[in-house]
């Protein structure tokens, strides 16, 4: 936990919050803060700032917040990610939101498994906390936005435009010659959209559509790779290419 | 399983080889191959080929190897890391033999805590297992050379030198300005040795060892990251460098 991270509700007019539980703990046996000290905190979807220890009593740490004027910027990448195994998706959520990513629209494909989506593994509720605890390592207030799309085909042809907007947009598929640095060439400002398929790849149909829209095909070399490793190496990637 | 991987000693002199367990069933189950059909084999260490399923028969598939004259290249990266929390730690081997990586040499650090030394996630028997089912993902045949070094300062001192040898050296180091690509230019067909310090980085006098036996430093931008995020990401960006 390199920042504790705030709801704006747990933060009262007056800069106040009261924390408990995990991160109550951290501040306490991690940091060994006391009153006076200074911790890093944020306020979800906005400002970084400083938190003063007011006082560590009875598994609370009150804190008084400072924030920053301005948030820090919003990532500058989104995803388009077929529903991976949900053994797999576990493993990725506090990741994606590690590496920084500003959406998250997981849709079906030929070769998404339907039992796929019938997991707790895609509940707010299960996946916000990791989300958080990504944001938590990397110093960031950003929660990434997540939709989850049952279609592939009317999402791609009615929902795509207006829900991702104007960007280069890449196409991560097995084999496919293009690397994200030629693919991003010349556009190193752009917002990235990053289409990343199912463990089998996407079908032909699913790569003609992504194609009519834009998608530039890239990949990764001739090693086939689990989802959640390759969604990591293809993020940094477009990461250090934007730099 | 992109790859069923056989040991050397379950191949008999004529080609033939028997698979129980895991390897069977995803042979029957998964690949659904049958009596005549040809699957990709690979020998441990050794080359890929294609394995003619002969019988398939109370959980055992029987096969007739036939192996490439050569076998694939070793991979070109070498990773000097710094153990890792045991829980990153088991995340990581599998997605490490993935991306290839040739020797992984795992050493002590200050901000290593003591007890990441005994555990179960340093032992053969638990890792081995894990870098094969990595291989099998990624195609690959050459599993990583692991060695543990409980003290930094006699390894980096002593047998850095012999147990590497030449090529590029890099040391990731949060916030560090140089890139991967930079550190990299001009020596792109060279070995690779990528070294990656503890989650709160490596102290300044393991910085200065390094830096003397010719260890450039890079960073991966302004969010820390946890080990097994952090190396996927530069495996990934030595890899795109050297490609």
């Amino acid at each position: 936990m390199n920042l504790i991270l705030l709801e704006p509700a747990e933060i009262d007019d007056a800069g106040g919050a009261t924390l408990e539980g995990v991160r109550a703990r951290h501040v306490a046996e991690v940091l060994r803060a006391g009153p006076g000290d200074r911790i890093r905190i944020g306020q979800l979807n906005g400002p970084l700032g400083q938190g003063e220890v007011l006082e560590v009593a009875g598994g609370r740490v009150t804190l008084r917040c400072a924030f920053d004027p301005a948030p820090p910027s919003r990532p500058a990448i989104d995803l388009l990610l077929a529903v991976p195994r949900p053994k797999v998706l576990k493993r990725l959520w506090a990741q994606l939101a590690a590496l920084g990513v500003g959406r998250i629209a997981l849709v079906n494909a030929a070769r998404v498994e339907r039992c796929y989506f019938d997991t707790h593994v895609l509940d707010p509720a299960f996946f916000r906390p990791l989300l958080v605890e990504g944001l938590q390592q990397a110093r960031d207030t950003w929660l990434p936005e997540v939709t989850v799309h049952r279609q592939f085909r009317p999402f791609v042809e009615d929902e795509l435009e207006t829900y991702f907007g104007p960007g280069r947009r890449l196409l991560a598929h097995p084999g496919a010659a293009g690397t994200v640095a030629s693919a991003l060439a010349g556009g190193e400002s752009a917002r990235v959209l990053l289409a990343i398929g199912p463990e089998g790849g996407w079908v032909p149909f699913e790569i003609e559509q992504l194609q009519t829209r834009g998608f530039l095909p890239v990949g990764l070399g001739a090693r086939p790779l689990r989802t959640d490793t390759a969604c990591v190496a293809l993020l940094a990637l477009v990461q250090a290419a934007r730099a």
